[in-house]
């Protein structure tokens, strides 16, 4: 199987269908659109594929197409969000019947949990599931932070694989990095702005979800930080810093992921690689005059002829 | 089928067998016990019936027995607990056959949403599914609050035939109530420690966790109410108020969820209603000392012979 | 000196000229409308009074004018607002030489503050200054809740003399007003639309911030409730509450102390009790359709003739 | 006078003797310390000066007793920290007198303030006062996050010479220095432990609490990164890192100031340049094992003999 390392792997989109069934053929494109540009994993159901609104089984079909595409060329992780462990433990088994070879997975939420809870509750998805996983940190979605000590006490004991950071918390990714240095430790930044900064914390790879939008860019970003050069890798950070812009496009009353998940599939629609914009249920769709925004900050970008 | 009305309306313990499978003829028991006390409903799969841990197939099925004890003497409520709309759908036609009478919903959660969205979701889920449609607001685990003014207009269009007000804002509850006097609209409160003055103000019914254990003290609290005869309803409040701080036994590192639902269910044990105090995953279970106070709490409150 | 009790102790507005010094004139005839309406006491530089706005001159101006006009008539509490304990220390010794009855605090703010810091600092308070001291609970500008444990135990050992309750948890002031049945002890609640609910519950006293618009309405109110006539507490507390709304007048980008603190000022000028509306800087003033809109809510609440 | 510029501006202790009155040969001694390693600015009476705490006389003796020592060598900042703009402006007017080069003010606090209001406060600060104004963006104690927005806004018109941010947020920091690339425009970090990378993401300066124990680690620091020596700078930092943890020393029940703060003076008193270890009302003093711990920490990082 793809051995799960560092490097650029994009949280993909989940095309939908006009009436919000999985669009696989979209899906299938923009898994190769994304192999094409050189990433070096897939992770599919995590937040911006929309896994908070997607049923069961459009999460697990969403896995299932992934994987058939990539074909163990890269690993695919899966996201497996959900409320508490008895739950989360069924979506890791759906995931490793369908494909996945690593496992992303939050600490519990909307249920209150004491920080001795949260180690139980990733043993325990370890010990039911023999794939790699990863400690998923979102603190806007979950309202409470891992603490590196938590992270630092769960790779020590071997239940944890890496780290998924989306908590803007670069101190505390530091923290982790230098605690664990010479561990077969791997932690992942979710920024999509501060990307080569974490790399030069030592990060090991970037899951940006503008990364769907534009893969080559991360990709060129990454090797460029591999390679130690720094400056490159700062002026292709500036370039997706201003694209990234492109998340505010929603200028109604609508929710920033109405505005940020519309934006990336509109940029997708107007790049070819997807059929339809559509978002979930309650989101809010992008008007005419956001579309066109989308469409600015593609061109200003260098990804569509004006 | 049983109409839905005010009264008491216990969120239903979910007993678990020591292998944390639903305990099917405790939960039978328990659904007798609450219908001998007199209640005037049952609510099953809410945040005390450990909705937020139980895998699907676990809230089916607690749905499908309660529905059958009850055999349609009183409505059964089911929560349909999670994180966006669709999700929620699926939980809602799934209640729908397995018995429920009426449908709890939260606001989305993880999923940051706006207030338009919000109410598009109330409105989608009761399109979706012919069944009366409650508002759950528990900001303590949706992580918003749901205004007065949401309610009230998704009560106005007749999308909401009531709320269950787990907020501990009476203030807000008042507002509801007085903007709209003459609807048929239903405001359960979830305060095991305000109910008399919910009541009071205007509120419909009760659904008050500590009922599990007590549920002739919230029915006797509320028939004092119905009758205007405050002072004993006070006097009965301030007993259950005491016999409330129960939940506060779990002294060692657990969530407060640990110590509440430990407390709850390990009072139904000693109570002889149910076989097991087990609780769901990554829960901390309580101890012999913490089992000790609770039935300290049981018999102090005249439930238990010392 | 004049006695704290319970009652209606309205937390004055600080009326200022033009230029935005203490309008001396205007706060006698505001203090004297007050009593006139049969207040039972005055706080003055709270929150309504504007104290984190005020420079410390203008706020001892205002103790000393307000004492002055009471002349013993009614206590006179002052509230000495400021982020820790020898800046509050300081203030409470300006507030004994300039005429007031009783002192009301604030945990500290601003600083990080332990639960055993916040003892000290109320125990330091008392000590360094022989005047009554209230704690004043008010989470949305203080950033954490004085829980009932702390609020007991510095009421046991003397600390305290009383409560104002701002928090809006009518759960915790029940917990509080049961542990301490027996005790010379005083709570007042600073909610101007509960103020039934909470002397029902037991408060002693109300500090209604439109109070200063109605303080005969809150005279009524509690005049009601101290002679059991819940009902006609409850009618005159519906009034209050319609007459409440005033404070959402502010309908361009302004803080909410803006359009309240507004509101309350635009009432005093139409009901010819002070000269002008101004607020301090940098909160932004009604606008003309404001001011129209606070005249139609007096109106309504039968304060002024149409 | 000495010109703002760049550079490492320690937040200067506040000592104290064990009266808690200003130690002025301390202070001095403190002053000449820093001045010794090379820094390039003083801050007086910020969050790690104890302003919070200070009377209005102390902070202004401290000023004075500062900018006496630097006799203008280097520039002397003054925090005005207060609730609102006209508290503030007698502030900024008193600094400029006792000596002041620069000031720096947070937004409002306790008093909720709308954004717009924010910007009027900054506006007004700076016209009643003709120094240098830099923004404090401290959300901890503030409890708003100046966004980059308001701080670009206020530095396009001329309001901002600068900020000082002890918010955390590098993608914020990263957005204003990219916003505003060739403006006279100052930059300031407050993380003692990212300060390296502020630096490297364009930061001006460094503003560390712990600079009072090392300054010159910092100065070292500082000069790496203004050589282009990251490698050099990113071990100084991971020194530094390690040193910080002696912010932890206090492991009883105290607030994080009390840790933070007694470890900074402990650490001066065991360098020799301080008296006393004293902190203000109501802070949990260190205890003797905790002052073992800091020495332990001092040894560590090589600024003291074992």
């Amino acid at each position: 199987m793809a051995e799960l390392a560092g490097g650029v792997i994009p949280p993909l989109c989940t095309p939908l269908t006009p009436d919000r069934e999985v669009d696989v053929p979209s899906l299938e494109k923009l898994t190769g659109h994304l192999l094409e540009a050189g990433v070096h994993g897939l992770f599919v159901t995590g937040s911006t594929g929309e896994a908070g609104y997607l049923p069961d089984a459009a999460r697990y079909r969403v896995l299932e197409v992934v994987a058939g595409v990539a074909a163990d060329s890269v690993p695919v992780l899966a996201g497996v969000i959900d409320t508490a462990t008895p739950r989360v433990v069924e979506h890791a088994r759906a995931a490793l019947r369908h494909g996945a070879s690593a496992l992303v997975a939050t600490a519990p939420f909307y249920v209150p949990t004491h920080p001795v809870e949260i180690l139980t509750h990733f043993r325990q998805i370890r010990a039911a599931v023999d794939l790699p996983l990863l400690a998923y940190d979102i603190p806007v979605s979950v309202h409470t932070k891992l603490d590196p000590e938590t992270v630092v006490e769960l790779a020590a004991d071997g239940t944890l694989r890496g780290l998924k950071d989306s908590s803007g918390d670069l101190d505390g990714l530091r923290t982790v990095l230098e605690t664990l240095p010479d561990r077969d430790f791997l932690v992942f930044s979710g920024s999509e702005t501060m990307a080569d900064t974490s790399l030069q914390l030592g990060a090991h790879g970037l899951v940006p979800g503008l990364g769907n939008a534009d893969p080559r860019g991360y990709v060129r970003l990454y090797d460029a930080a591999a390679a130690g050069q720094w400056q490159q890798a700062a002026t292709e950070q500036a370039r997706l810093r201003r694209l990234f812009r492109v998340i505010g496009v929603g200028a109604r009353p609508m929710s920033r992921y109405s505005s940020a998940i519309g934006a990336f599939k509109e940029a997708l629609v107007q790049l070819g690689v997807i059929e339809h914009g559509t978002t979930s249920v309650p989101m809010v769709a992008l008007d005419g005059a956001e579309r066109v925004e989308v469409r600015r900050h593609l061109v200003e970008a260098g990804l569509l002829q004006a």
